[in-house]
C-alpha cells in the first residue's frame, strides 16, 4: 500500500557515518532512506548573554537546506536575505529537542552549536536532523570528557525523532516525501532513549483527527525511536 | 495552589467584544483574563499565486505584539527590520489552525487575512489569537453570505485553542504568564467545536513527560475548548 | 459644508481613557472622532550613547499602524522588513514635539519611550498620537515623582497637536479622512498649553497658499489645541 | 554677530553651474556658500503604478550625502543597508516641493527623477537641493520641449527654498552649519517665484516660539527666495 | 619545504564522485585534498530578463560554505541576512568562468544554475568549485542532449581552475590553507582544456611581484589545469 | 580604429584637482577623460578589531556611483537596501591595492578610509578610483606627517591602475565605455611607481585569450601606469 512497498510500521534504512568532516568537534552524515543530513557540532567557550556567569551550558542548533536538496531548486536563503519561516521553526525545534537531553550543569559554561544541513531531502528532514544532531553532540561531548574539560557526562539519555502520519487512511511510520505530501495528518515525535516524550507536534493541514488516531501514532513512534536510538548507540560506541 | 487561586481545570474569565474596529470586515477584542488580542479579518479578491485559477479560497494570518504589551518593553519588529522566529512560528500556526476549519471550495477564490495583534499579554496569546481570530473570520464570512457572494457556509465547525501544562507537578488548564514561565511541560491544543483535534504541540523545555501525562492534558483541553466555543457562539449569534 | 456636518472651527469629539494597558508606566487610548490611538510610556534607566553621563534625560517615540486600521489593509511593516518613510517621519515628529515640553535636567538621566499605535484611523493620527502621547508621558512621570525618583516636575506645560487645512476653499479645524484626502493645503500645529508654538508643518501637495491663509489656520489651531489641552488636564487630574 | 560676519538678512554667495554631468537630461552643481549639491534630472517614459494610464506626469526626488561631505565621516547608507530617517524625510520634502510647481497634465505621462547628492555640507542642504533640483528639472523640461515631446510648458513658476531661524535671539536668513547647530528655532520655507508658499516647516528642538517670531522669519524668507529665484533664472536663461 | 611535503609543482590528490545527490540534473562531490565541494547543476526553462527572447542560454553560479567547513565556525550567511563580499565575488567568478566555456546559442534559451557548496575547506575552494562545477554542468548538458532538447554540444572545451602563489619565496602549485594564509602573492588561473586563459586574478596582499614571477606561476598553472582536465574527463566519460 | 580616434597605446587626458572638498583630510577630483571620480581620505584614531593593539595601521576603501553617473539611471544602492556585487568587488579591490603601497608599521595604529564616488562614468572607474584614491591618501598622510603624528613616511611608492583589453582584435590601453562594452577580453593592472605588479585581473567574458596577448597587455599597462604616476606626483608635489 505504501509507495515504497514498506510495511505500515517499517522504517527506511538508517545509516550514520561519523567523522564526515574533519574540522568540527563532532560530525556525522545521517541517511534515513534518501534523506541525507550533515550534522556538525561546534564547541565554543562562550554562552548567550542571558546565562552568562550562571555556570550553565547551552546547546543551540541551526538548520539549512542546500538549494538543490529538493526536486526543484529552492532559492538560497543567504541570497534571499533571510531564513524562511519553515527554517526558523525547524531550527528552534532541534535546539529545544537537544537541550532536553542535556544536563546543563554538567556541561559547564560553554556552548555547543549543532548545524544540520540537508544535502538531499526525501521527507523527515527535521527528524533526521535531530537524530543525527544528537550523534554529533555526543561525539563533541566525548572529546570534552576525554580532555578532562567535562567530568560528569551531561548526556544521560539519547534523543531521537521520527515522523508518523495517517496515509491513505492508515497510520504509518517514517513518512517519505511521496507520503508526506499526501498525508492529511502527520506529526513529529521526539523522545528519549528510555521512552519519555520531549516534544509532540501533530498537525492536520486542512483536516482533523481523533484521540484514538493520536494514540496509534504514538505507538508507532515508540517503535521507530527505539530503532533510531539503537543506530545512534552503534555509531557512537 | 495556582498563583491566581484558580482550580486546576478552571479557565480565566473570557470576553469577546465584536466590531471593535470599524474598517475590517470582521473584528473583535478577545480577553482571556489579562491577555487581550485584537483580531481583524480582511477579505480580498485575490489569492496567492499557487492556487490562482483553482477556484479555492485561502485563509492566512499575521501576528504581532505591541512593544509594551509585556512587562518589559520589547523592540518593535518593524524597527528591528524583521519578524522574530517566535512571531513567524505563531502566525503560521494560526493560519494552519483556521484553514483546518474552512471549506475552501465553498469560500470561493478569495483570501481572508486574519490579523492578531496583542494589546496586552499575560500568557496564552497564540491560543487567544486563534479563538478570537475565528470570531473575526466568522463575522467576515457572515458579511460575504449576507451579500450573496458566498452561498454555502464555508465554516462548518468553530476552531478554538487552549494551553495546558504541568505546573508544580499538577496538570493545569489555561496557563497564565506566572504559570507559563515556570511550567517544564506545556502544550497548545487546537480543536473543533465537535471535539476533533487539529493540532497538538507539546513541548518540554529542558524536561520530559509520559503518555499518561499527555492524556490528562488532552482531557483538560477538551473541557477548555468547550467553554471557548460556547463563548464564540454567544459572540457571533 | 463639511462631510461630517461640523462647523468650520469645530473639533471632533475627544475622549481619553487612561490606564488602557496594565504593564506600561503610563498609557491611554485616545479617540479623536474615529481616530483611535493607543499610547504607552515606558521608563528605562538608560539613555542613548550621545548623552550618557550628561545627567540629562531623553524622550523618544515610535509610531505604528495596525494593518487594518485603515479602509484597505496595509502591509505589516514588520513583515515588509522596514518602517516606511511616512512612519519614520511621524515618529521623529512625535519625539521632537514631546521633548520640547520636557525639562531634561529635571527628568534626570533616564529614557522614556512613548509608543503610539493606531488602532483605527480616520485622519489626524499623528496629532492624536502627540496629544495622547503626552498623557502617557504625564502618567509615567507622575509615577516617578510619587516614587521620589524625580523631585522637580519635568513637564511644565502640556503639549498637544491639531491639524488644520483649506477644504473646499475654506479654512477648517481638525480634518477627518474625507477632508484630508481632498484638501490641497493642510498642516499640523504643535503647541504648548500656554499657546506657544513648537512645530508648524504646512504643506500644499500640488498647490500653493498665501501668508493670509496661514494666519487663519494658526488661529484655528490655537482654538483646537486649547480644547485638547483641557481634555489632557481632565484625564490626568 | 553672525559667525560669518554676515548681516542678519544676508544670504551666502550663490552659484549655479549647469551641465555639470553629461549623461543626465538636466544637471547643475549648486553652491550656497560652502554647501555644494549636485542635482541631476532623469526623464523616463514610465510612471508609478498609481497614475498609470491617467495621462498625468510625475516628479520625484532622491537625496544622498557623500560619506565625507561632513566634518566627520558618516556611514555610507548603501553599506548600512538602509536610508536613514533624515534622508527619507528630506527626499520626500524635495519631491513634494518640486511637484507643487509642475503642471502634471502638461508634462504628460512620464516621470522625472531629481537626484540631489551633497558633495560638501555646511548647513541648508535640503534648501540647496530644492533650489538646484528645480534648475535640473527646468533644463530637462527644456529638452523635452525642444524635442517637441512636450508642447505647453509644465513649469509655470520657479520653486526655491531657504532656511531661517532664531540665532542668538535674532531672526537670521540662510543659516550655515555653525548657526544651525546652535539655533533653538529654525525652519525651511519653500516658495514660488511669485511669492506663494508651498511648504513651511518650523521646528523648535527643545524650545518654543511665538507667532510674531514666525512672521519675522517669513519676511526674511521672502527676501532670500527672491534672490535664489533670480539666480535660477540667470542660470537657465 | 611545503608543510604537506609536496613538491613545488605537485597537486593534492584529486577525486570526483559524480551523482552525489539524486535530484539535480548533474552533481558531483569534488575533493582536492581536504577541500570538498558539492556541485549541482539545475536546468530551468527560463532565462534572466535581459536575454529573454534572444534564443541564447545562460549559465550562472551560486557559492556557499557550510558554517563548520572551516577550522572555526563561521556565521551562517542566511542568518546574517546577506551574503558576504567574499561570497559574492566568488560566485560571480564561477559564473563568468563557466560561461566562457559555453556556446550559448547551442544551449538554447534555458538557464543552468550551478550551486557550489563547500562541505570542508582547506584552501582553493573557488578553484575546486569551478572544476567541479564544470563536471556538474557537463552531466546536466549530457541529459539535455540525450533527451534531444539540445542537438549540438554547447560545451566545446572543459573549464578548470587552480591556484598558484609565492610561498616562502618559491612559486608553488595548488596552495592548501597553511600555504594560502602565509603566501604574500597568490592567484587563481582559470583555463580551458586546450590551454587558453579565461581569467587570471593575481593579488599581492600587502606585497608586490614581478613579471617574471607571474610567468613562473602561469607555467605551474598550465600543469595543474592539465591534470584537473584529465580528472574531469575521466569522471564524465 | 578606436571610437575616440586615440592611438592603441594612448591614454585619455588625465587631470587631478586636489582639495576638491574642504572637510576631508585629503581629497581630489580625478578625471580620466569623461570618467570623473571624487576621492576623499578620512583619518580615524581607531582600527578594525582584528588588529587592535598590534600597533599596525589600516587602509580601507568604499566605492559608490551616483545614480545618474551613467547613461541610464541606476537604482540608488542606499534605497535598494544593499550594495550590489559589483560594488563590493570593486571596493575590496581598491582597499587591497592601496594597502599594498602602505608601510602599516610606519602608519601607526590608525585607520584611513578612502571613499571613491563616481560623479560621471565612461569606463575604467575602478582604475580611476585607485589612482585618485592614492592621491587623497597621500594628502592625508602629508597632513599626519606635518603634524608630527607620523614620523617615517608610510607611502614608499605610488599606486596607480589602468585597464587594457583586446578591442576589435587589437590590444588597446585605457578603454573607454564604448570599447569596454565591446571588448571580449579586458583587464585591470595595478602597479607601483617603480613598475612592480600589485594585482592583475584579466577576464574574458564569453571568450578566451593566450599568454602572448596577456604579455602585450602588460606592456601597455606599464606605459599607462607610468603616465598616471607622473600625474599623481605633479598633483601632490
Amino acid at each position: 500500500m505504501r509507495p515504497s512497498g514498506r510495511d505500515l510500521s517499517e522504517m527506511r534504512p538508517v545509516s550514520i557515518e561519523t567523522g564526515f568532516t574533519k574540522h568540527a568537534e563532532g560530525s556525522c552524515l545521517i541517511k534515513i532512506g534518501d534523506t541525507h543530513v550533515l550534522c556538525t557540532a561546534t564547541i565554543e567557550d562562550r554562552v548567550p548573554p542571558f546565562i552568562k556567569g550562571s555556570g550553565l551550558g547551552w546547546v543551540t542548533a541551526e538548520y539549512g537546506m542546500l538549494p538543490r536538496a529538493t526536486n526543484t531548486r529552492m532559492r538560497r536563503e543567504a541570497s534571499a536575505g533571510k531564513q524562511g519561516g519553515r527554517t526558523v521553526e525547524i531550527q528552534r525545534l532541534i535546539g529545544r529537542a537537544l537541550r532536553a537531553g542535556v544536563d546543563r550543569v554538567a556541561l559547564g559554561e560553554r556552548q555547543i552549536t549543532v548545524d544540520c544541513d540537508v544535502i538531499q531531502a526525501d521527507g523527515g528532514t527535521r527528524c533526521a536532523a535531530i537524530t543525527g544532531g544528537w550523534v554529533a553532540l555526543r561525539l563533541a561531548v566525548n572529546k570534552l570528557m576525554k580532555a578532562g574539560d567535562v567530568i560528569s557526562d551531561p548526556l544521560l539519555d539519547p534523543v531521537a525523532a521520527v515522523s508518523c502520519g495517517i496515509y491513505a487512511g492508515q497510520p504509518v511510520l517514517d513518512l517519505d516525501y511521496p507520503e508526506d505530501s499526501e498525508a492529511g495528518v502527520d506529526g513529529n515525535f521526539i523522545m528519549t532513549g528510555s521512552g519519555k516524550l520531549i516534544e509532540v507536534q501533530m498537525s492536520a493541514e486542512g483536516s482533523v483527527f481523533s484521540r484514538d488516531q493520536m494514540d496509534q501514532l504514538l505507538t508507532l513512534a515508540e517503535k521507530g525511536v527505539g530503532e533510531l536510538v539503537a543506530a545512534q548507540k552503534a555509531a557512537t560506541a
